[in-house]
């Protein structure tokens, strides 16, 4: 009944809705205020890991970019996050003539260090966990693993990809651990074929000790396979000094725009302000916090006033915590809020295709008969389950229906978490035709309810 | 009713359809074998505008790949090209005072040169022509016309954008010889915001003298506007050396497969081997021979034999003369041949959205009716009319249904052109899924006919 009416709201108002779309993605497209903004941020600031300086300059730059945008509410949403400092870090190739060569390493994300001497241990090659697991333990212990896990080249979308090989930096190292491992490499979780090792987040599983593990970039490893399967056994050194210190205080920064008629109806939608600490976190997720800023912007900007509130969630600690997205989903439920919605954009500020949604059947077939309005700007794809992890606090807590902005996956992990992942490497039109398609979501949401 | 007996064996066949199309799209993904053509051909002969030594090395490049692919005949099809040659290039901005400051031109394609003493005028800024037409004779008679029409930055597909903007690169000169004008400069038709001049073809209306014409960049345009209006009259000076030469011979390169059960029918396809003479023509049209030569080659390898004949051809003078494209239709008709499709691939190496058509309704529906075989690859957008410029005397002279791939336009209009369209700005994965969507189409209409 609720989508009938919906639909019925909408066949009234095409036009008029055709047009405020329009009228909103010429705005963008001309003053790409969200492209100013990210260059600002990454180059003003830079990469901004939890608990860093530049996280801290982030914070206060997300807030005053905000309160530019003369909205209702700017407020900071205080978390304790975890603070991981990389340190130093130092690696080497021994061949079996005692040569060395150094090779670039980058200690994967809440990993624990070498000490001071650092490790040297002879590598085992491992293609895939069964291959690890079919062993006994005295062929692993003391030795580096090196799982040599390949990104699948053949799926379309490349976060079917991700999923598979992140499995090797998340929870494979403990499984070496388990055998005995001293330390772990692992190769890049990326699509290209380069020479920058990709971080990213790691876990251990405190039955098995925690053992240093760090990332080397997809050009290293085919090279080190190569030796390893032509010369025989190599031995590797490494030296990190990464720890985790002491949780400090943080903030989200939160924006809204009061609703018109049924306030207590909201819509919230962001991205995270933290990144890795390599690189400038441009895509990831320097483009979902611009975007965001942009819905309320243009909202502004055009004098669109909404229904229903919206508000822009620039979260903090996605990468190694998601305390950010805890915490804002605790105070949800603190404050007897009701989200109708919640969008993330998290994927990458490349030209957008659709929205994934995790919702009920009739909620999807209401966004779904926006179809027409929204094909226009490039968006087709509402095939897809999901939505991000910062909302996924709120979905699970509250099951609150969340979508994520979909954005062409081609060219996102070739970038992602690495040395690449720079201001340079986002492209002014596509970044803003993803501004264009969170703003109109949230338009006809605001509008239209769910 | 072939329409209907159409779409019942898509029907019946679905299942394997979707897996040869798989296994399609497998194979390319993970050879990449067009991305390494463009990488030869952008990198070992680079760019290779018609009658140059360079597009001879193309000819026989292209020749000799095809031929590795050992499909059943390649052969060179001869056409004689205009030669144009750039020669020497040099602009200079003349302020009141006298002071010189150097800026860079890049001559349109066929303009005519001026002279070893080049010429110095004042400048007349023209933002669009009705303004050149509100005025008299005697404001324009013996100036330099800038023509500083701006790209549409609105439109989400930009190729929407260029027809209107490239109006003053094709056809404004001429309107400005009309009025008496020495010599026309325009602001390039990019989408960029950079320093990179675009050049492209012009033609000259022989009612009025040929005036020598040349782009600058937009960073320049936009500077070179600002002094205009706020220091008011300038100077300018040109001096080209580009001439057009007598026509020298070349080819266009065509290698087929010869249908299994219907070889009359023909489906042909391809991408144009001249470029411009500055960059490496990578997108323009680097990326479309390579995809053309990855339908022949992606058949062999997998063995797939198609009932009715597909044939790749390169073109030669798409850019400033279609001479190639021409050739191509009088030889079809001479032999009498039966092309029941041509598919051109020539708006850049961008994850491909889908295929313009000019067809007939029947033949349109039929084509979308594959829309499920396709979509797992990004193909949607069967909307948009058109074919391409090499197979348009094909479906002058014949009626033959026309098709181009469609590829994300964002980045396009940035490199078009200029300097700046080099092998460095393809992406692997994007460039090769054009390849799939290339591969699929023809496959499925070998199969199906149309």
């Amino acid at each position: 009944m609720a989508l009938l009416a919906g639909q019925t709201v909408v066949a009234q108002n095409v036009k008029k809705d055709s047009a405020t779309l329009k009228t909103i993605s010429n705005y963008i497209l001309s003053n790409y205020d969200c492209y100013n903004d990210l260059r600002d941020l990454c180059k003003q600031i830079g990469h901004r890991i939890s608990g860093s300086p530049q996280a801290e300059q982030a914070v206060l730059w997300g807030k005053k970019v905000l309160e530019q945008t003369g909205c209702d509410k700017v407020y900071l949403q205080e978390v304790m996050v975890p603070h991981w400092v990389r340190g130093e870090e130092q690696g080497m190739i021994i061949n079996k003539k005692g040569m060395r060569s150094s090779i670039e390493i980058s200690s994967l994300g809440n990993a624990v260090g070498t000490g001071p001497q650092g490790i040297e241990a002879p590598l085992l090659i491992i293609n895939n966990i069964e291959q690890l697991q079919r062993m006994r333990p005295e062929e692993v212990k003391g030795k580096i693993v090196f799982f040599n896990y390949h990104f699948n080249q053949t799926n379309i979308n490349t976060f079917e990809s991700y999923g598979p090989c992140v499995y090797y930096r998340w929870g494979a190292p403990s499984e070496a651990a388990k055998m005995g491992a001293s330390a772990v490499v692992i190769r890049s979780v990326s699509s290209a074929f380069d020479d920058k090792p990709h971080t990213g987040s790691m876990s251990y599983n405190k039955k098995y000790p925690a053992i240093p593990s760090v990332a080397i970039s997809n050009l290293a490893a085919d090279k080190l396979a190569k030796e390893i399967n032509t010369q025989g056994a190599m031995r590797m050194y490494i030296r990190t000094t990464c720890e985790m210190l002491p949780d400090v205080k943080s903030y989200n920064v939160i924006a809204e725009i009061t609703g018109s008629e049924i306030p207590n109806e909201i819509i919230c939608f962001g991205g995270h302000l933290d990144s890795w600490d390599i690189g400038e976190g441009a895509h990831d997720d320097g483009a979902g916090v611009v975007q965001s800023i942009d819905v309320i912007r243009t909202f502004m900007k055009l004098g669109i006033k909404p229904k229903r509130t919206i508000r822009a969630i620039l979260f903090m600690n996605e990468e190694n915590g998601l305390r950010g997205g805890q915490k804002y989903a605790e105070e949800a439920a603190r404050n007897k809020e009701n989200h109708i919605l919640a969008i993330e954009s998290d994927a990458g500020g490349a030209t957008p295709h659709g929205f994934s949604m995790t919702m009920s059947r009739e909620q999807k077939a209401k966004i779904k008969s926006w179809l027409p309005l929204l094909l226009p700007y490039g968006i087709y794809d509402f095939t897809r389950d999901g939505g991000g992890a910062d909302i996924g606090p709120l979905q699970r807590k509250f099951g609150t229906p969340v979508m994520e902005l979909l954005p062409d996956s081609q060219r996102y992990f070739d970038m992602h978490h690495s040395a690449n992942d720079v201001f340079e490497n986002v492209h002014r039109r596509e970044l803003c035709l993803g501004s264009v398609a969170m703003t109109a979501m949230v338009y006809l949401v605001s509008m239209y309810g769910l």
